[in-house]
């Protein structure tokens, strides 16, 4: 079994050539191995759990203000005069902090409204029917409280299906459910059930009501101003990503290590963050510079629009990536236009970003949309003049030799992935149009103010693209 | 103010045509407006309601089992038997219930192992705390206690933010600072700690195990199984859309009308659905065709490989509705190679949800990705008999006019289409490719069955492609 050669000894782990030892000493072995894998395992949990919290410390301050929030509900145990107002009933208020607090105040309000309306809706409901109940006497009473309860808790757990119904009451169906159960079966045993409620009710007040004003007074983070940022955010990344696929695409080989093209990749996956982000940006009263009423859902037409022309950028960078290359003489000959229109695609998109971000309308977008459009007609220009030289089709007529001297022949599979890029880059002209325009929605729609200082034109520059 | 011209009357509801009558029965009017609108509103609701319960009977049944469990549990409340060995702890029987019921099995025993092991972890922590507290003395009693819950709930809430965590454990942590502030805050008055702990245990114990067997006797929902369906399903979805897309480019114009093609925007958007059905199948006990340790993280590889690829066919389908058309002559040229190339294609993952629905490894599957590389090399060889026909490159010297009867002349612009059509239909293969080799690690890695009867080659199909 055993030989010398040296691809023997390349593919066998090493201790397999040391004798083995007693079978304790072994067992010995493998727990020392075990604990200082758990221990390594350990440690790159810590390591990621601190890069998390150096990245973004505003969740190491979440845990400590469910913390404080948590101390200060608990209060109501410690203190004598507290403890008699509310009684043992203080531990819904340490349930509702633990369960309602949530990173945004946004979705700390939507947990906390829909906690107190659905304990406070279900709790009313039980105690009509059980009264009703209580009427039909002693035979029917746990009939009637058993059906209400299967047939109500069945319909509320199928209202959880409805999209309009999931996005806003989700967690306050739950409630409803948890609520009615425990008023209607609880009811038959404990006979003060208005004063439970009672309770319950004033429990849940205090829960809420400190859970909000934690998340609101100390280092709030606001649904909304969290989706305008990533939004803005979004549009940086989009035009970081054209400029750099397309100078990757023209750069000389050995320089390709550049991966600063990679941010259109989170656009492409932000659907899901943007439209929960929007939903509990609805419930946040006006903050900062964001009224009350404002235009979320058109941040979510905004978002759609980016992940389209996000998904061309991405063809375009696969595309980019393979091995199929264009002649130099045609690269070269394309550069310029490229460039040239990628990047007032890219200062369009940086615009819009700037416009996003500083809330203004800004004078320069239309004029930078114009050069892109001029770009895309200088681009096609380029492109009528190279089209003189026509390509002949003569189908089975291949004869004469045109091919002389003077003349550079490129064949017509070369011109394949100039034509591509072409291509795809004024189809991404066309989406940062729908930007522009969802953009301008939005823009009319929160009504930004508009720019003070008008922008004054480069007469160089617009003589450029005549 | 008043006009007759026609224009007017095109812009003024009808009813400011009308007297208006006095206050009493306009605020009647207006009251039923909004009556009628409110009853519109909710009758639009209610046929929503139905549309899902018709298109997914399997949600009515979820909520008919909600209804069920809970009325199982609240049997607890009603038998006086079952009552006295319960008492009033019944109460966290009903909640456990309520809250850890979901929709599919793997999510259901999730909840319920968070909900039991966090509860008993957070108990013994917390009573090991109380014991402690208890012996520095009345004075540092309530300091220790309230420190503790606060640096606990901060760290634990802290941890919710890491990705493992999250995804796994984050609703146990939740309950764990529930629970361990319930018992180290209300341990300070509660004597009969360990007693409470107990019954909160056995009260769990009872809602879990409802909770696991309704939902998974009675009509189970698995995860692991619709996030098998999904995946084939979506595999079907880009087959169709790819085919759709081609057959569309080359129709004629009037026949454009049909959109089957757009199943590719269902795979768009499921990363989150997949990465959540994963999460979930994770927990649940072999089912079905599926074991312990089904290979559910190699199904969102396919998923992402999907992806990929519906990324470059939303490309695709944007090109072919724009308005660039290449000219008939070059299309009805190349109509052939690029449906035969999409087709193939097509064929491919056609084969590839075949092998996942089934799960058994086919043997058509290499033969079909064969076929596809034998159709991109026909389809490059075409292009390459047309490049016979060199482009010249003529810089300057665009003299001596070549084109004469005998050829037909085409544009260089004109070849554009048809070129990124090209591009992107042999990019799409390439994203093919990978998807193959995701679905046959799946299928190594989930030990799919080998098909029974060889595939028998068809001859007069391989001769077409030699």
């Amino acid at each position: 079994m055993v030989s010398n050669g040296p691809e023997w000894k390349v593919n066998v782990p090493e201790d397999t050539l040391v004798i083995e030892p007693a079978l304790p000493k072994r067992m010995c072995i493998q727990l020392q191995e075990q604990i200082l894998k758990s221990l390594m395992n350990i440690a790159a949990f810590l390591v990621k759990a601190r890069n998390i919290a150096t990245s973004d410390p505003r969740k190491v301050i979440h845990g400590v203000k469910v913390g404080m929030a948590l101390s200060l509900v608990s209060l109501f145990y410690y203190m004598k005069p507290l403890y008699d107002g509310v009684g043992g009933n203080a531990m819904w208020a340490v349930i509702t902090v633990v369960v309602a607090f949530e990173y945004s105040v946004g979705a700390t309000i939507a947990k906390s409204f829909n906690r107190a309306s659905a304990t406070f809706l279900a709790g009313s409901i039980g105690v009509g029917v059980h009264w009703v109940a209580n009427q039909c006497g002693e035979q029917l009473e746990p009939v009637i409280l058993q059906a209400s309860v299967t047939i109500l808790a069945a319909a509320a757990t199928f209202s959880r299906f409805i999209p309009s119904v999931k996005a806003r009451f989700d967690y306050g169906v739950m409630i409803f459910i948890l609520t009615f159960s425990f008023v209607s079966v609880s009811g038959y045993r404990v006979d003060k059930l208005l004063e439970l409620a009672r309770n319950r009710v004033s429990t849940i007040a205090i829960g809420t009501s400190i859970c909000i004003f934690t998340s609101m007074l100390f280092y709030p983070v606001w649904a909304g101003k969290e989706l305008h940022n990533l939004i803005y955010k979004n549009l940086e990344r989009l035009a970081d990503s054209l400029d750099g696929c397309v100078t990757e695409y023209f750069k000389d080989n050995e320089e390709r290590v550049n991966r600063k093209h990679e941010g259109y990749k989170f656009v492409l996956n932000s659907k899901a963050g943007e439209e929960a982000m929007a939903n509990m940006a609805r419930w946040e009263p006006a903050h900062g510079r964001f009224k009350f009423r404002h235009p979320w859902k058109q941040y979510l037409k905004v978002g759609a629009s980016m992940r389209s022309c996000a998904y061309c950028i991405e063809t375009l960078s696969g595309f980019i990536n393979s091995e199929v290359e264009a002649p130099e003489l045609l690269k070269k000959h394309m550069k310029e236009v490229c460039m040239t229109l990628s990047s007032a695609s890219s200062n369009v998109l940086k615009e819009l970003a700037a416009t996003t971000k500083t809330m203004t309308k800004s004078t320069k977008t239309r004029f930078f949309v114009q050069e892109m459009n001029f770009a895309v007609q200088s681009f096609k220009s380029v492109f009528e003049a190279l089209s003189k030289q026509t390509l002949l089709l003569t189908e089975h007529e291949a004869g004469e030799e045109k091919t002389s001297k003077e003349t550079q022949t490129v064949p017509i599979m070369a011109i394949f992935p100039i034509a591509t890029l072409a291509t795809l880059l004024i189809e991404i002209t066309e989406r940062v149009e729908n930007i522009v325009v969802e953009v301008e929605n939005m823009a009319a729609q929160a009504e930004f103010e508009v720019e003070n200082k008008p922008f004054k034109y480069d007469q160089d520059q617009v003589i450029i693209h005549p």
